[in-house]
């Protein structure tokens, strides 16, 4: 493993420049602010390798889909949230040649991301044919507490160059996607003006059109005293509009070029008025100025740290990894809009499209529900919102109840493979099991009662309908699915799949019980509008009986699906080295037969339900699949951590944990050219809080099992519970336990109960 | 059922046009000489829907694949025989006025196929906006004796009408495929040239570079003694060349059209001549002239005839079904090119791209073995000659020996979907079967012993490689495969499969078993070259030996794959009818959960090796295994019908023999607007010869076990046989079997031997 990054507890710098790894870099240095976010691609133009990508959150297009042989069910489009309106360009010349770091002579390249405040820097020298030099400093940042403005600025010190350059900020409407399928253009020109103040271009995506009127202002700023003769022109273009600055400068002639720019669309404004709206937040932020800008972006992400951080100790580069993570969470979604989801990528790349996953149930929910349960109840009303097309979803596959899609932006299904498509169905599960984790964490009943038990519902529905009575052994079997192993596909009885459908036919069941028993009005007015019977119940009972599972009696293991255990069973040390990942080294079906698994299955189930199981059936299923996993998800990792630390596999839980903690950092699978992986990311955070603390809800009550990883000298994080603040940390000794603010509580550490007063620590010595 | 066409013993006829079922007719009236062929579309332009056709065979584009998520081992194309040069069209005007009948009044419309002539006319009478009356009849054929050269003539009659008439026959390069992957076009424009007699116009494949050259002359034809006033002028635009016939006319006026065209292909002739050789070979029909050159295109057709032909009395629908599948598998192939096959649709359109499916082998082989051993060994060779590919198809899986692709045209996999590609690999299978049917057949085994021996080799290895031995069963499986039955994908051990695997291990055994013990010398150089060792076979026996096939005890049947008996076990008579077919009203998913059966998978495996299992054991399958068989491959039915007929239920032999023999010209699937099924075709007639009449080789005799089904008078075939012609009459009293031509020979009929001499008939009482 070589490390790009230089180690630092707040910043991710990179010192040199890479070609060859400018798509890594892009990538890593993307920055977002929940509503638009970009790659860390150039100002100025390159011609070089790289991979532009400016997103604006919920802006999408509904791709036409490419498939192979169509089947009925299919979805017609894939949506993906495009790039967008170029508003970082400043095209750059020097005496008339444009600067371009693919071609010109350059050194001293740095960039340089600062965590803590939310901003990029970038600088270099460029050198002349003649040895001339002039040292540029970018830098940008995308502001959390105005989310339609982004702020730029270049810094311009001619070391010993005399002569003229020339700045060209724009906003470029001629973007287009790598992955267009048919490779369309996206976008159609609606406006383009351009005054002395104010360039304007407002572009609307085809077939949804969404209305995005960008807007920019620019100055010039230069020492005072120092007075400079700058010419400013203005620049229009089809579907561009900038102003070209003629700088003429001689030794020391320094001067600093800022950009603003308002991104508003039809989504949070309305048409009529979009482009006076941008006009106006563009020139409130040019009245405040840079500065005050930053100055309130950074309070505004300072706030969130503050709910967020974990402090590792003892190893600065797994401060620096976990600190990462939490910044792209951060950047990528804080729940202001219960309309937008997390991407698997984030704002960092075009793979995936931007859409939602189970990914965001499964692995991002605990981050967002243990530090700010409101975030987390957002991402639930966004799958409520949806409920309506997830039974649109079950109906076209002649199904009753809802069918969640497998991946999605407006509720509408978009994934184009059958065997993920129709047959990935646990995803459902992981909704229901959303709302439950939420209900357990916050203790708060209303949202499941007042919403989500009608997403049970139609979920329970779905299940009911889809497993198949087999006569011949009594028992309901699910047959034709594909599990969270997605290297083996269209299985009958996946473990996992048959688990979380029983389980929320059970939960589904309570849920209605809790409702009966504490509000006996609104339950029966809840029955008559969803025409509950119960017979209904009577099924979904027998259903949770009668559910079959796999199991292999001679090992006492559950079986992953049936016949898995007719696969030839290696391990994954058999597999030479220079055959992984699988993914990129073996024929598809080569990858089926075998016995590997991609990503938690059966020990996604363990890590869901770790009360249902023995330690020592969680022991035996864990010795038994996690030796035959590649870990080939992002999402694997982080999961196995967490079981491995329940069952006191400590050191197999830190390895597990690195696997994901530093994954984009160090590029760990060779694929953070396409982006980053944001949703294991929050995975990496669950690791610790879940893992290593043991952080857990047992009884309606909060627990900890912490210990220490070997490698580190102490851990701290935050955690906000039922109107609480609490901070733990972890050390070589002991741990301290803090109510920060909040009513006195009762928690319980290793099996022990610890009240809490509020501001006043207690320590245990850690086990 | 309806039926569009006039019943006819050996042609075709539709009166009256019907707009919305233009594909279907086009379709239907599909021409083809071998080396080319067109769908029945219009000479003059058409603005209604349409789908015009020209392909050549063995002229191919690799259109880019379309897949959703790409995975290792796709393949990067898919080749298409594309549309290519118009050489059919004629724009005709009506004083100015384009001829359309799309938009124009007409009455009498016609359209006849003359099977055993191999020619189509086309009349209707046009009717003016006063009244005016024209009747048009055109007609076409491609040559069978000069695979080069097609004709077509327009036949004008004006009977009330005066004014001008314009013709222009034409070239036209500018086509397209409708199912082009990305919009493209795949035509390059090499040269166009046009001289008062002959127009030329050469284009080039893209990426493939098949050059073509077509050439074009055109003549008016009048009345003896009633002198025409015919303006010619040449006409030339981009990819377009022609002649613009302007001849003014008053009632009576009767002349005709003719043009000749000439196409060649660098397939077949240097690029350097070619289109001196196009020239010169549509010189020498012009020379001969249309009448001339239909005279030997007949006789040529005739002596195909002669060896195909199957009379049915009693019921001429029957008669014309049969003829209609016998004149569609002789327009698409007679054996003459070995690097030709046969695609599903034949020259009737674009779907399944005119390339090469097992069909071939499973399903067409025994019509071209029987009619004439030849042509079926030149379709043996087209995949010997492939070997090397599949060789490099397996290697590209990371397996050993050949995995003959799913679907080709130059010996590369172009299919992309995994489930078939990849897993759908009995196909293998059938290519072994083909060299054995032959082997057998035609008691010759120089074809087996010098080439067919290596194809057996490498498809042994391949087996041998893509078992899975399971140590806790002791036995060897097939992991991951998708049977016959493509309703359900990557099951695990496909009965089907499994068998065809392992015989086609001890069938290569026994054929090297042969060749060491007839040619000694021979033997140990292949052994050599083949690097065959005392382990690998071996192996071969024991896998054979413990080749797993799953059973169900309870019902003493085979069981299609491991977890068949989980699924819910209806029949296709539980389906509501307005649900089929199930694929086009049920969800891909609901499909492959259900027991319902695509097409014959264990009875495919029952009509490959009837002398491995008893009658009980066939019956018991087939009516276990029939009646969730929802035939929604074309190929299913006939499969179906000789094993019923094998197993003395003669009714469903008859009723299975419909669905297929006339299933283009009743449109029985609604599916033949796409091109009609000609692999099924073959089907057809094989339910005659080796269901209805019995026809098998069994201890290398021809044996017979014929009965004639309720419906028919008689019927009565042809087959050449180890040196003779036989033909096979069956009425409601007897067999009479005449020996044509050929030594004198015994046959088996019902198990009683019955010696034949030359040209003398023997009559047996059917039983």
């Amino acid at each position: 493993m070589t490390h790009r990054f230089i180690a630092d507890e707040w910043k991710i710098i990179e010192e040199g420049f890479s070609p060859e790894q400018n798509r890594f870099s892009e990538s890593i240095f993307t920055l977002g602010n929940e509503h638009m976010g970009l790659r860390g691609f150039f100002e100025e133009r390159y011609s070089g390798d790289s991979l532009p990508g400016i997103y604006l959150a919920g802006v999408y297009y509904p791709d036409k889909t490419k498939v192979g042989w169509w089947k009925i069910g299919y979805p017609e489009s894939f949506a993906k949230v495009i790039n967008s309106t170029n508003w970082i360009g400043i095209d750059i010349k020097i005496n008339g040649v444009p600067l371009d770091l693919a071609t010109n002579q350059f050194r001293a390249f740095r960039r340089e991301l600062d965590m803590k405040n939310g901003r990029l820097t970038r600088s270099f020298i460029w050198v002349g044919p003649n040895g001339e030099e002039i040292a540029f400093t970018f830098s940008r940042f995308l502001s959390m507490s105005r989310k339609n403005i982004a702020c730029l600025s270049v810094a311009v010190d001619p070391l010993n160059f005399s002569g003229v350059i020339t700045l060209l900020p724009y906003l470029d409407g001629d973007v287009s996607n790598e992955d267009a399928n048919y490779g369309e253009k996206f976008w159609t020109k609606i406006n383009q003006e351009i005054t002395d103040d104010t360039a304007l271009l407002t572009m609307e995506t085809k077939k949804t059109g969404f209305l995005v009127a960008t807007t920019m202002a620019a100055q010039i700023i230069h020492q005072p005293g120092a007075p400079l003769q700058a010419k400013k022109e203005l620049y229009s273009a089809d579907q561009l509009v900038g102003y070209r600055y003629s700088v003429p400068v001689t030794a020391g002639t320094r001067f600093t070029l800022q950009k603003y720019v308002a991104v508003c669309t039809s989504r949070d404004f309305p048409r009529s008025e979009l482009e006076t709206i941008s006009r106006s937040q563009l020139e409130a932020a040019v009245a405040a100025g840079y500065d005050r800008l930053y100055a309130e972006h950074r309070a505004q992400l300072h706030a969130k740290w503050e709910e967020t951080d974990v402090v590792i100790t003892g190893d600065i580069r797994a401060q620096q990894g976990i600190r990462y993570c939490i910044f792209q969470l951060l950047q990528t979604y804080t729940g202001s809009d219960p309309r937008l989801n997390i991407g698997p990528k984030g704002f960092s790349g075009e793979k995936y499209g931007g859409v939602v996953y189970w990914d965001t149930e499964a692995f991002c929910f605990p981050f967002y529900l243990y530090t700010n349960a409101d975030t987390a109840k957002n991402l639930l009303f966004f799958r409520y919102h949806q409920l309506d097309k997830a039974k649109a979803n079950a109906a076209k596959l002649g199904l009753k109840g809802a069918l969640y899609p497998m991946v999605t932006i407006d509720g509408t299904e978009c994934h184009n493979e059958w065997e993920i498509t129709f047959e990935e169905i646990h995803r459902n599960g992981a909704i229901a099991y959303a709302i439950y984790n939420y209900t357990r964490y916050t203790g708060d009943h209303s949202y499941l009662l007042d919403y989500g038990l009608e997403v049970l519902v139609e979920i329970s529905r779905f299940w009911a309908d889809r497993v198949t009575y087999n006569p011949r052994k009594d028992c309901y079997m699910i047959l034709g699915v594909t599990g969270p192993n997605e290297y083996e596909n269209n299985v009958n009885n996946n473990w996992y799949t048959n688990l979380i459908a029983a389980w929320t036919l059970t939960y589904t069941m309570e849920s209605l019980k809790f409702l009966e028993e504490t509000n006996r009005q609104k339950y029966a007015a809840f029955v008559a509008k969803f025409q509950l019977t119960a017979d209904e119940l009577n099924l979904w009972r027998t259903i949770n009986e009668k559910m079959y599972y796999p199991y292999v009696e001679e090992l006492g293991i559950f079986e992953q699906h049936d016949l898995y255990m007719d696969k030839e069973l290696q391990v994954v040390a058999d597999i030479p080295p220079n055959e992984l990942p699988l993914n990129k080294h073996w024929s598809w079906d080569r990858i089926l037969r075998s016995c590997f698994i991609k990503q938690a299955d059966v020990v996604q189930g363990l890590y869901f339900f770790p009360e249902k199981f023995d330690p020592d059936t969680i022991r035996r299923n864990f010795d038994f699949y996690e030796p035959r996993t590649v870990h080939e998800s992002s999402l694997s990792p982080s999961v196995h951590s967490i079981v491995a630390s329940r069952i006191g596999y400590k050191e197999k839980a830190y390895e597990l944990y690195l696997r994901t903690a530093r994954l984009d950092l160090d590029n760990y699978n060779a694929d953070t050219d396409e982006g980053i992986h944001l949703t294991s990311m929050a995975g990496s955070w669950t690791a610790i809080v879940e893992g290593f603390a043991g952080l857990a809800v047992r009884d309606d009550r909060l627990s900890l099992t912490p210990y220490l990883p070997a490698a580190w000298t102490s851990y701290s994080f935050k955690i906000s519970f039922r109107g609480r603040k609490l901070q733990i940390t972890v050390d070589q000794e002991q741990v301290t336990i803090q109510l920060l603010t909040g009513a006195p509580l009762t928690i319980m550490v290793y099996d022990q109960e610890l009240p809490l007063e509020s501001e006043r620590s207690r320590a245990l010595r850690i086990r």
